[in-house]
C-alpha cells in the first residue's frame, strides 16, 4: 500500500479538500501511473454532492486521466515505464459476460468498476480517482495516448470525447449525412468535432444567440436557435441524427419533428425524466428512433484517441490547480467554462 | 359518379348510420372493388369520434378491406375482374419523395393519403373508407390476397397484422431471438404469430392473470404479468425486442429495464405522450433503443399477406353485421372482442 494525496469529498456538503488516500500495491497485471493531468467532468459533482444517491464516501473524483507509467506488474505486457497512458470512466469489468466479451465493457451485465464510487473486484475496497497523485489500474483498463495528442487536452477525451465519438461510430455517421448537436458545453463541443472528421454537415441546436459565432468557430457549419419558431419549423425532417447533449429535462418532440424517416435521436446527457413527455406519434410518424449511448469500451477508445490523433482532435480546456477545484465546480454549475477544466496535476504537489 | 351505400358518422356525437356516398369513375389505372368483408379498427372510433380533432365528416371508417374486383381502368396491369384483393390504410402517396421511392409510402414526405379521412390527390375530395358497398382505388395501393389466405379472418392483416409484421421485420427478428410483447388486444395478438413465424421464443406482458391461457393458445411461449413485481424483475435484461400495443400511457421504464444490451423496445399502439416519463438512464446504461413504427409500405403489406399465408396466419376474428356497428364500438372500448371485429358486408345490402 502507498500514501497518495488526493482531494475528496469527506460528506455530501463539504467542500473538496486534501485526503490521504493508499492505493493497493501492484497486482502481476497492474500498471501504476503518475497523473499528471485530470479532467473535469460534471459528473465529479454529481457524485461529490451525491445527486445520484449513491456516493460512497471519501469521493475522490476524476476520470479523464492522463498520466506516465512509473512502475508494472510482472504479467503486463503493453506498457512499461516512462509510457503516457490514459484512464477513463472505467478501470474494471467481469470480462466474461456477453457485453465484456464484445468490447462492451461499460455495458457489463454483472456492472463495470467505476474509476471512482466503485468496488474494487478482488478486496472490495472504494475506488478512488483521478485527483490524486497515482493511481493503479489492471493494465486491460489503461488505454495508449498517441504521441501526436497534447497531453492537457486530451485528457477530457476518455469521458467527454468517447461519450460522443462512441455513437457517432455506433449508427454509422459519415460523410453527407446532416447531424444536429444539441446543446454546446464539455460534450457537444466534442461531439461536433467528431461528427466533422467523420464527414457529416454540422448543425449545432442552440438556446442562446450568443453561442452561435462559438459554435461555428468549433467547427459548425449552420446553428439553430432552438427558440426560435421559424428556424425549428425549417428544420422539420432535415436531419440523419440528433446527438442530444443537454444533461436536464427538455422538450424531446421539437427536435424529434427535426429528424428524417429512420432518423435517430441519440441520447447521452439525460439519466433523469423526459418531460415534458415524449409523444409516441413523433416516433410513429416517421419510424423513428430515440437511442441512448453510454461513452465507450476499452478497444473503442483506444480507437477514439488513435482517430482523436488522427485527425487533430483535442477538447478546448481551461487549465486548472487543484487548489481552485471548488471554483471550478462553483463556475460550471453557472455553465461557466470553455469547454472543459483540465487539472494540472504538479499543482497537487504544492497542496 | 356511382351512388355507394354506406355507414358513416356525420359528427363527432352521432353514431354511426346509413349514408349514401359517391364513389368516383374509374381513372385509367383505378380499380373498383365490391367490398366483402372491413375489419373494424380502434383508429376507426378514433376518427369517428373526432379524438384525434383532426376529423372531416361525414367519416365512413374501414381500412381493413377484403373485396373482389368488378372493374378495371384500362391501364391496370396486375387485377382482373373477379380477383380477391385487399386495400389497407392509404390509398395513394406522391410516389415521388424519397420514402415513397424506398417503398415507405407510409412515411410519405407530402403524407399518405388515408382510406378514409384523407384528400384525393387528383380533386381533393375527400376519401371514404370499407363500411361501404364498393370502393374504387389507385391499381398500386391494391393488394392480392393469396388463395390460401380466408378472406373473413384476412381482413384485419391489412391493419392489425402489417402494423406489428412490419417492425419485427425491419429489426431483423430472427429465430432463437427474445421477444416480448406488450399488450393482448388486436394487435398484440397478431404480434405473438408473427414473432413465432419468424422463429422467436416469445414472451407475452400482460396486467391481467386472466389472459394467461388466452396469450398461450395464441403461440406465447411465456407469460410475464407486468404487476408482478418479482416476474418482472426475474425479467430484467432478458429480451432482444419488446412489441408495445398497448394503446394508452403507460410507465415504459420497467419495460426498458428488461432489454438487453441493444434492446430494442418499438411503440406501435401509442401516439400521445409518453407518462410516467421515462428515464434517459434506461436508454444510456445499456444502449436501449426506443423506437416508433406505422403500418408498412405496400410491398411489404404484400409481402405480409404472403408470409400470413404461407405460415398459415390470420385474425382471430368475430363476424359482426353493419347493423350492429355501434354495440361493436361500445364493447371494442371496454376491450370485449377476441380480436377483431370483421363486418360481413353483405349485411349493407340489408340496410
Ligand atoms: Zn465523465
Ligand atoms: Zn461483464
Ligand atoms: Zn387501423
Ligand atoms: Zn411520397
Amino acid at each position: 500500500m502507498s500514501n497518495t494525496k488526493a482531494y475528496a469529498a469527506q460528506t455530501a456538503t463539504s467542500k473538496m479538500a486534501p485526503l490521504n488516500i493508499q492505493r493497493r500495491d501492484l497486482r502481476p497485471d497492474d500498471v501504476s501511473i503518475e497523473i499528471l493531468y485530470c479532467g473535469v467532468c460534471h459528473s465529479d459533482i454529481h457524485q461529490a454532492e451525491n445527486d445520484w444517491g449513491n456516493s460512497m464516501y471519501p469521493v475522490v473524483p476524476g476520470h479523464e486521466i492522463i498520466g506516465r507509467v512509473t512502475a508494472i506488474g510482472p504479467q503486463v505486457t503493453k506498457y512499461k515505464e516512462g509510457d503516457y497512458v490514459g484512464v477513463g470512466c472505467m478501470v474494471d469489468s467481469c470480462c466474461s459476460c456477453s457485453s465484456c466479451k464484445t468490447g462492451l465493457e461499460q455495458y457489463c451485465d454483472n456492472g463495470m468498476v467505476g474509476t471512482y464510487n466503485g468496488k474494487d473486484l478482488h478486496d472490495g475496497t472504494l475506488t478512488f480517482g483521478g485527483y490524486s497523485e497515482r493511481i493503479v489500474v489492471r493494465e486491460d483498463f489503461v488505454l495508449s495516448i498517441p504521441e501526436a495528442l497534447d497531453i492537457k487536452s486530451a485528457a477530457p477525451l476518455l469521458c467527454a470525447g468517447i461519450t460522443t465519438y462512441s455513437p457517432l461510430k455506433h449508427y454509422g455517421v459519415k460523410a453527407g449525412d446532416k447531424v444536429g448537436v444539441l446543446g454546446m458545453g464539455g460534450l457537444g463541443h466534442m461531439g461536433v468535432k467528431y461528427a466533422k472528421a467523420l464527414g457529416a454537415e454540422v448543425t449545432v441546436f442552440t438556446r442562446s444567440a450568443s453561442k452561435v459565432n462559438e459554435a461555428k468557430q468549433q467547427g459548425a457549419d449552420h446553428v439553430i436557435i432552438s427558440t426560435d419558431d421559424d428556424q425549428m419549423a425549417a428544420a422539420s425532417l432535415q436531419f440523419d441524427f440528433l446527438l442530444d447533449t443537454i444533461p436536464v429535462a427538455h422538450d424531446f418532440n421539437p427536435y424529434l419533428n427535426c429528424l428524417k424517416v429512420d432518423g435517430v435521436h441519440i441520447v447521452v446527457g439525460l439519466i433523469t425524466g423526459i418531460e415534458p413527455p415524449l409523444w409516441g406519434v413523433n416516433l410513429i410518424s416517421k419510424r423513428r428512433v430515440l437511442a441512448g449511448s453510454m461513452i465507450g469500451g476499452i478497444a473503442e477508445t483506444q480507437e477514439m484517441l488513435d482517430f482523436s490523433a488522427e485527425h487533430g482532435i483535442s477538447c478546448e480546456v481551461e487549465m486548472l490547480d487543484i487548489q481552485h477545484i471548488n471554483e471550478a465546480y462553483e463556475r460550471m454549475k453557472k455553465g461557466d467554462v470553455k469547454y472543459r477544466f483540465v487539472i494540472d496535476m504538479e499543482s497537487l504537489k504544492k497542496a
